[in-house]
């Protein structure tokens, strides 16, 4: 789990705010499970207001059509709570708004909406940093809160580790 | 206090989203100062999808101009917390979702952004049912995390008032 690898005495939204300011990168979030949780826990952070851009809460699929360009077709044939989705969402997210990060979330928090192939706790997290894509799968136990606080505690740690990985990489060119 | 009316056992949000579900009413937010909490204490609540559209957080003036169409005059005669944008807040934000009830907040959270006319805790919430726009000023204590907590508890109850002043209207006809 990349959260362990992350663990200081503040929070991980603080010190995901600090990294972000530190390289001047600015962040957009599009929201499908976490429903704004995740755009909350930035914004708490006082002095957000000089990394965070702008977020969409895209809970329908017409939402997610509408503000961030996901395709019918992808909807359709892979679902709202899929790898390809949360890969248009946050593709969409940052043409959409310029940001130079991305954050979208897409998955099931319950208690109903699960099945055998896609369970409650499935959650896909997307994040673009400069360009760059990862979408990474998680399945998080417990009840609906609890996996919508570890999507948001996930999404925060896997940008951490990506925007991390854009300085080492810029830093050595 | 509006929030004094509607305590019971159950949690506002909870209320909320069983009102908007009994006339079938749907919600959309538009957020600036709670950046993204009020949408997630609405998500919260199993079966939100039902009665919940899509949100906005527009931290930026350059956010709540282009998603919400508020004025660039308007936020320069009256800032970003004001009576004025946060109606044009709301107003945006049911013409562009096409939702039946819109909630809106623009406030200074604090530490910092206050000045004597425009303290710390100031906050302005816009509610709009099926037409009727209304807004309500709020000065709230407390630290960032509280003063952000109680703009959205205040707004679930504002929303409350509002829809429940139709329901009964509409009945009387």
């Amino acid at each position: 789990m990349p959260d362990e690898a992350y663990r200081t005495d503040s929070p991980v939204e603080d010190i995901a705010v600090k990294l972000l300011d530190k390289g001047g990168l600015v962040v957009s979030t599009a929201e499908s499970c976490t429903g704004g949780l995740l755009a909350g826990r930035i914004v708490n952070v006082p002095g957000a207001s000089n990394v965070y851009k702008a977020g969409f809460i895209t809970y329908s699929n017409k939402a997610k059509r509408r503000y961030l360009g996901v395709r019918k077709g992808t909807l359709k044939k892979y679902g709202a709570v899929s790898k390809q989705t949360a890969g248009e969402m946050v593709k969409g997210l940052v043409a959409e708004t310029g940001a130079d990060v991305g954050l979208a979330t897409t998955g099931i928090a319950g208690p109903g909406g699960g099945s055998d192939e896609k369970p409650v706790g499935l959650v896909y997290i997307g994040c673009s940093v400069c360009g760059r894509v990862r979408v990474k799968k998680f399945v998080f136990d417990g009840d609906r809160m609890r996996v919508r606080e570890s999507a948001v505690t996930a999404a925060l740690d896997l940008m951490i580790k990506c925007v991390e990985e854009y300085y080492t990489e810029n830093k050595s060119k």
